[in-house]
């Protein structure tokens, strides 16, 4: 029987440090690509790394990464090109009994692969849909789409996920066993990115509510953390 | 007479797509690397990057970088490897009225240069202080330091800070001007990193409240967006 387990683990995605914290399914690694909000990008210009900041979706396999982050990476490349997308889920502050076992709770997934411009319009469309429902769930159909001009306007890379690791660190933290009795607190300070009350365009137009999108974007983002 | 503000400009950290949004003064770079907990640091091996994100620390011109990130560099650059860190705040989305000018708030720098080992240990311990100082301040105070062996297994990597750009994004949507007589709703939506409840580590002493590092840390990120 086939495994329904799909790894993405190669030599390149291995992880070396606390391997512990490594995982290589499928499944994992696509559900900490989405609840993330931006990924930063890795790409190197004649042996100079550049790390560039840019919001994503994943559809399927594929993770398309808006062009924001694509113009100095695709004037040196026409074609496909190697990048690490890595998406980092800030989860809490450890505070241990010593300063080495300080550490920080995270969920990150680093993609490894060679990106390609997205040329075709219908599939550069449904990658842009992907991108606005992703950081505001159901937006895309709320709001005008993009025109021709638009849409040349924005560029779009596609990363196959297919060579991928996660890195998952929960939990409070481990001390040395004769820290244990120092007389200092120790624990987690758990951390959410959380909305604040939203701000309406000084443009809006008189009596329009806030939408059924921002509404659920908003109660996404409430609260304390589960 | 010399001017105050030290540009950190060059034509690889010349912000290419949107560039009213960049500075370049060292003042700008250092708020936000000082407001940030995580960074990203790419780097290159043989062609392909890497992005691994890792605790930091600025120390007046300089960006100390957490071990965490530099066991797969360091295996293959024994001295200076060029490096780029990237610190990214999210701090809100924008819900413009057409999918095209949908985008999120941020605050983001990119520091581009060679990091290198720090092997002096009055150095590294210095360092370190600085990065657990970083992510909780004033911690070091309160726990026990790194013992010699602890100090020799953190790898710290110094990377100088010449040669970065800030770039940030603020306020509401801007939209094409017939978008404005669309019926929907558009404006901003704020994001912060908020604490949740500390958890006490289960092994806690009995009757060890907070300590003063830990409450600050959880006031730092109390309440909406200032």
């Amino acid at each position: 029987m086939k495994s329904t387990v799909e790894s993405l683990q190669s030599p390149r995605t291995t992880v070396k440090r606390l391997p512990k914290r490594a995982t290589y399914d499928r499944a994992s690694v696509e559900a900490i690509l989405d609840a993330g909000t931006i990924c930063h990008v890795g790409f190197a210009v004649g042996g100079q790394p550049y790390v560039l900041p840019t919001v994503y979706a994943r559809v399927g396999e594929t993770l398309y990464v808006h062009g924001s982050a694509a113009s100095r990476m695709l004037e040196s490349a026409a074609g496909g090109i190697p990048v690490c997308a890595t998406v980092t889920l800030l989860d809490g502050l450890v505070l241990a009994r010593s300063a080495f076992h300080h550490s920080v709770n995270y969920r990150s997934v680093v993609v490894l692969g060679v990106a390609e411009r997205v040329d075709d319009p219908e599939r550069k469309l449904a990658a842009l849909r992907a991108v606005v429902d992703h950081v505001v769930p159901d937006r895309w159909d709320e709001v005008r789409e993009p025109n021709e001009q638009e849409l040349k306007a924005t560029l779009v890379l596609a990363l196959p996920i297919d060579e991928a690791s996660a890195k998952v660190r929960t939990g409070g933290p481990i001390d040395d066993e004769e820290d244990y009795a120092l007389p200092v607190w120790a624990g987690q300070l758990p951390l959410r990115l959380v909305a604040g009350e939203p701000v309406a365009d000084e443009r809006l137009g008189h009596g329009i509510p806030l939408s059924p999108a921002a509404i659920r974007s908003l109660e996404a983002h409430r609260g304390a953390r589960r």
